[in-house]
């Protein structure tokens, strides 16, 4: 499918606001995917796709996550979360996208999961520091996102858990695992 | 057990700065106990011993966490946690102590547990919130200790939590189960 098209189905979908944030995670997408060596076309379709679900009903999601066997533990964390893997569902069966690399990048872009694979780590990222988001630490994020992808996910989740367990919410295992595995990989690689 | 033998015995294991760190372990747990309705016996007795392995060799502790078939995660994640559990064995060994609740206590009181004891949550919190303590956001939980056991061992573990992540070090997934365990659970009661 061409950008365009690609653009055309997902716009219909989501809000202005959310469009505008999707066309900055594509910019930032195609630059990390250039600059980590990743494939730029499956980063431009998975970035734009990544928020296809965002809002759809919730009770619409649920149906989804129960009837398709998704992880279940999904329903007990914030419902925040559930685009993600309804996405990569909804974006196979209506926009008709089969690649599952790309499908795998939408479904984990907002928990992680351990051994991501780069166009994984693309989009998760890319999510994190379009240039529209402006919360506090991305500054960080943005630079070491120019040199070092690993060290770009582990701050974007760092943050993501911190932001979490200041507002007293419950933090996604996936979430605390893929932070996890990246902190003990760096460290049995010094 | 009485009280004077079981501190004779700790007092030959750890330095003087942990022994006064032990007793002010030691009385908390008391106020805790009788506060909330726990064993008063048994807390002392938790208390008492909570640290007795802190000063034991790295090696000795990891022998005999792999020779007694301990969680063997345990070895992947930061050695501090490794002094609780081999705690609890050695308490029983050397020190000739065999009540379980105790030696539970003992054994989870650095790394939490989901479906903690109430004597567990006596002894984790008055590790974190004795009068020695002085690190940030101690008086927070000390606060809350007064009316809520459950809040203040939610603030303790989301404290360590943080510590950990501004460390960019890893979290021990019991921790980390521990604190969602309780916030969904708390969640669920509102």
């Amino acid at each position: 499918m061409n950008r365009e098209e690609a653009l055309r189905l997902v716009k219909e979908q989501i809000t202005e606001h959310r469009y505008i944030h999707t066309l900055g995670v594509v910019d930032t997408a195609l630059q990390l995917a250039k600059r980590f060596g990743g494939d730029t076309q499956k980063a431009e379709l998975a970035a734009i796709f990544h928020d296809y679900a965002k809002f759809r009903p919730k009770e619409e999601m649920k149906e989804i996550i129960i009837s398709q066997n998704m992880r279940e533990d999904l329903l007990v964390y914030n419902p925040e979360l559930w685009h993600a893997p309804v996405g990569a569902f909804l974006v196979e069966k209506e926009a008709g996208i089969t690649d599952r690399e790309v499908l795998d990048a939408i479904n984990y872009h907002t928990s992680g999961r351990v051994n991501m694979t780069l166009l994984e780590k693309i989009i998760f990222v890319a999510d994190y520091i379009e240039p529209g988001r402006s919360f506090p630490g991305v500054e960080e994020v943005r630079k070491t996102a120019e040199s070092d992808l690993d060290g770009a996910l582990i701050q974007s989740l760092r943050n993501t858990i911190s932001f979490l367990l200041l507002r007293n919410q419950a933090v996604y295992p996936d979430t605390f695992h893929t932070y996890n595995h990246l902190i003990l990989n760096a460290k049995e690689k010094i």
